[in-house]
């Protein structure tokens, strides 16, 4: 079918690129040019502007929004959502808060047109494997949609999980899962670096995905970094997060329910990112006050 | 090979019976005669008692001991030492703390004897995929035995990770990362349960498994025990466990290595096996005491 894509950095090119694999007629724009063009090379009919991009759409138009999450999409949604007809639909599949898509659903209603989440995982391997798709929104426009959302999942790989807002939900979720699950494992090699029996992590990493009760796709690409750099020696342990993680443990206190681990693990990424921990000082503070025990000035 | 096999529990039995699938010579012995009876029927040579099954191999004898770790494979490993002979080899299979085998290992060669820990991951699906192992102890009786670990293992699935223990200890930490991983995929899960969206978990799970980047074989797991119960409704909530997370934070507690997820996946358990916790007591004692908040008595 066709579809307009808006965004084409490492998620949205590889996607594009999945879209035209099965011919799917896909107007792109992006606003590096560059981009434009590299897609345009795949098959891809660019446009220069984002008027451009809904006048090569016939009715009922698609847009599919791959931008940053945040002010980003919010000021793209506004400004296309201006451009588009009644009946038309946008697609946001960033990681969106559920939240947002709430509100914007229901603004985009008002203006007759329709809004469907899908809340996108397989990073930069779902050219090749296919992206899991959580969608959310009403019936009839995901239907629609359905042959999009087929070629860019593997087999199975795609379902509508619920209303307005339900794809992005159980995509926090599972991104606060994958927070966790990281780190588990980083715990454990970290533990096995500090052992006295000098293992070697990338074997072990490979050994693990051989029928062990811990094989996962994780520990797959574990793997691979333990055997590009085994001490992790080019690296700083300084760990972004994109909000999921955050959103989930505010989700959680909202509904009473404890999420013990996750919040380890998104309070250990905050951690990472500090130079100096101001906690870390005042612990020192305290003990030095009560027990006069020594500090580092 | 020829080997000796003692414990044919739910373990035991299916590696016994992969062993045969491949012909090796399985002389076995369990406490239950029926289990010899039934190991019997898949090909194998039944022991009526450990002297008969040390006078049914050949020396240089190799005999892997399967059954329940701590007292149980002590005793085993102490009977099955004193009838065997300079040169033999005995393996622990189960999941036997590091720090013993150091100790056992020691005692054994100051008799003659080898000693190889073989941490065995794959649980009840190993009969059909092979088992994960992690081996430790010296090179010559590891060498030896390597058409035994190739027959239990799946391709590139067993490797000799170091000395005495290493074999346990890499197999400790594989399951301390299991907690953390089985306590993540929980809480998201228990998250989504509690969601207005009405979410189908057997669905997400199934879903997950389709190119996310969660996708794991203990997801593949929760997605069967989900789709057979998808509220679980017919499970209490009492987790049970053998060992190998409590030493995995008592090393990382001995070697400076902060693991909070492995802790509070651990103490999730300890919590899920009161009825009622003294802590919480305490709490509801304390703000009752300084704010007069109510408490249920």
């Amino acid at each position: 079918m066709e579809i307009g894509f808006i965004g084409l950095g490492k998620m949205g090119m590889n996607m594009v690129t999945r879209l035209r694999q099965q011919d799917h007629r896909v107007i792109v724009y992006d606003r590096a040019a560059n981009l434009v063009k590299e897609a345009e090379e795949k098959g891809c009919i660019g446009a220069s502007s984002l008027e451009d991009l809904v006048s090569k759409l016939s009715a009922p138009r698609a847009v599919w929004v791959m931008v940053p999450s945040g002010a980003p999409t919010e000021e793209t949604i506004d400004t296309v959502s201006g451009l588009l007809d009644r009946e038309d639909t946008i697609i946001d599949g960033g990681n969106t808060k559920f939240h947002d898509d709430l509100r914007r659903a229901s603004n985009l209603q008002s203006m007759g047109l329709h809004y469907v989440d899908a809340g996108t995982s397989g990073g930069i391997w779902g050219l090749q494997i296919g992206y899991c798709l959580m969608v959310g929104g009403e019936k009839a426009p995901v239907n629609r949609l359905e042959p999009i959302f087929t070629t860019l999942a593997p087999p199975n790989g795609w379902a509508h999980v619920g209303g307005h807002g339900a794809g992005h939900y159980v995509k926090m979720v599972h991104n606060g899962i994958e927070y966790s699950m990281m780190q588990s494992y980083a715990e454990g090699f970290e533990l096995m670096s500090k052992s006295s029996y000098n293992l070697n992590l990338p074997q072990i990493a490979d050994l693990w995905m051989q029928g062990s009760v811990i094989r996962s796709w994780l520990l797959e690409l574990g793997a691979s970094a333990l055997k590009e750099d085994p001490k992790l020696e080019k690296l700083k342990g300084f760990v972004q997060d994109s909000g999921e993680g955050r959103w989930m443990l505010m989700d959680a206190i909202e509904k009473d329910v404890p999420v013990p681990t996750l919040s380890t693990a998104l309070f250990t990424r905050f951690r990472s990112r500090q130079e100096e921990s101001f906690a870390e000082k005042m612990l020192a503070a305290l003990r030095n006050a009560f027990g006069g025990h020594s500090v580092k000035r």
